[in-house]
């Protein structure tokens, strides 16, 4: 276990990495951030940074010597930064995951290989292959790029009439899978932590809803029944156990209804904290970073109980932001921002907690 | 009103001062820390720090420059560094509360101008005017520094048989007050804030107990009846709006409770954050950190509201910080700790706080 006044490195400096520093502090841990973009937001509340880039391995090991444990704020590190990084200091969680989730067919024969059911899928390397797929899945499907999807980009809807060529070329010819037509009554999420020493806390199951591919609003708990909430943490729980997880981690589901009642199927896995478990600053005991950090520090897990009757976040998204004041002024309303200067349209800038007491 | 990216420098790197700028960081601010101490436990979460003497006007002038508005975490700032700063950005709250509650018998004069009940009091300069004051108020009585006392320290009981010029030697031969023993029931304080447009708003009064003069747990609400407790916030309003405030205000309280009822005597103001509001940063809707920025840099307040049945927060001074491991584990705990190195007896290194649902 690692005791207070230990560092934590963490590789990426966007408002995930700002939050995990902050609630590093409160319990007595530095945060050295490293990430190859100057003025990052979490470069502002941190004990110490590094700028370089991802695959500069003189910067990354005289990083990882400067801090006691290294975690990520996203699951896009490359493996050979993963790779230089355990050389010298352990990697939490075990970056075996990141071969996981970054490739959307390696995560779904995963979470099947679990016996957790996922949409239906299938390779889809090239028109020919892409063309078996659709017969097979039908249409409407969605075709998605293996790697480096996020918040609806790198995926194309494949309808009636589209060409199959043109919406491969559309995502750059790179390697995809189609997934077939989820029906899907709404979609919930799982922020759970998995301990050094395999305990596991989950938060409430809470239900996301999205705009233009954007998470919009996440309201904990959701409105699904007891045992499909029982079910969804069991889930997560699975998927931590089978990776021999340690942080905090995100399962995206849908919640599909029909005649033989509510079941669910996996969407996503993110092995990090995750803007569903964002609510948990103001809403819960113990927030999702603070569990992160103790989680890859070894320490205990705190108490994933949530305050009050239901919580409700809502993302600032570009513009958005420019209502701060008005939020500010609102009774109940739990104001977050980011510090990134330019608001870009669908640039995440902050975000708004109001718990229901 | 200042924006969100605007830099609030802050005077002293103590917990408050760390606690201060992790709070500004949640809605944007930055913080530019300010202190004479290396390895300060605010150095390690903001966007600049300066070490630098209170009194070097050159690098005061600097840091002023730099921030957008000056604000402090303790009391003793010198005139002249107020003065300093002043002349080059807003200095929040305004220095001249620093006059009045550096000085206990200015502090007293004050309250009493305003109609609110303090301890008997008289001035105790020599060993001839101690013996007036004695004379007056009695034995029991105690002995105070007029300036720099804190935590039990700069004082001195005056019992039965005590040598009145060893007293007065004891604290150094300094200006002294004598109090007059109040035989309260319990202590009590209101923390609350006063924004830039006057707006007011207290937290629930809170009931404190000290072991060895210092503060170890504060417990909201107060178990005293509604109407002491209005009239506590009153005074405190009355305080705030006294003195022209702006920021977070503490105003400590005897609460006397004889044949006719409970009655409120002012023991201490404090112009700033305070030890007895810490439990608002899990207990509160809005901390008293994010509050005292909000209101120096002239956003809208916050909500004061409390979370749950009542809010428990216990100070962990020199070794208690050993448990941390053993707090972290308890189920509903939040622990914060203030990244201070050694562990001195009587230092304040972190505290606990538990919310009853």
């Amino acid at each position: 276990m690692l005791k207070p006044g230990a560092t934590i490195g963490i590789l990426g400096g966007g408002q995930l990495a700002r939050m995990l520093a902050l609630a590093g502090a409160r319990i007595g841990l530095k945060s050295h951030v490293y990430s190859p973009v100057a003025d990052d937001p979490a470069f502002d509340v941190c004990s110490a940074h590094t700028k370089a880039d991802f695959l500069d391995e003189a910067a990354l090991a005289a990083f990882a010597e400067s801090v006691d444990v290294v975690t990520y704020e996203f699951e896009n590190v490359p493996a050979r930064t993963a790779e230089v990084l355990e050389a010298h200091r352990p990697v939490r969680p075990n970056p075996k995951i990141l071969a996981l989730t970054q490739d959307r067919l390696i995560e779904k024969q995963f979470v099947q290989s679990l016996g957790v059911a996922t949409a239906p899928f299938a390779e889809a390397l090239d028109a020919e292959s892409l063309a078996r797929a659709v017969a097979q899945l039908g249409r409407p499907s969605i075709l998605k790029t293996r790697r480096f999807g996020y918040d609806g980009k790198g995926q194309t809807k494949i309808v009636e009439g589209v060409d199959l060529a043109d919406a491969l070329k559309d995502l750059g010819n790179a390697p995809c899978i189609l997934e077939g037509f989820v029906p899907f009554a709404k979609e919930v999420s799982v922020v759970a932590a998995r301990g050094l020493d395999g305990e596991f806390r989950a938060y409430d199951v809470c239900e996301n809803v999205h705009e233009h591919h954007i998470l919009a609003t996440t309201t904990a708990p959701a409105a699904i029944s007891d045992s499909t909430a029982q079910t969804a943490i069991d889930i997560a729980r699975r998927i931590a156990e089978g990776a021999g997880y340690v942080g905090v981690i995100a399962a995206e589901m849908f919640v599909v209804r029909d005649g033989r009642g509510e079941r669910l199927v996996v969407n996503e896995i993110a092995p990090r904290v995750h803007n569903s478990g964002h609510w948990t600053l103001d809403g819960a005991v113990t927030s999702q970073f603070e569990q992160h950090m103790r989680a890859i520090a070894g320490m205990p897990l705190g108490s994933a109980r949530r305050h009050g009757k239901q919580v409700v976040m809502r993302n600032l998204i570009g513009a958005d932001v420019d209502k701060w004041a008005e939020i500010l002024a609102q009774d109940g309303a739990c104001l977050h921002l980011y510090g990134k200067k330019a608001a870009r349209p669908g640039r995440k800038m902050g975000h708004v907690t109001r718990v229901t007491p």
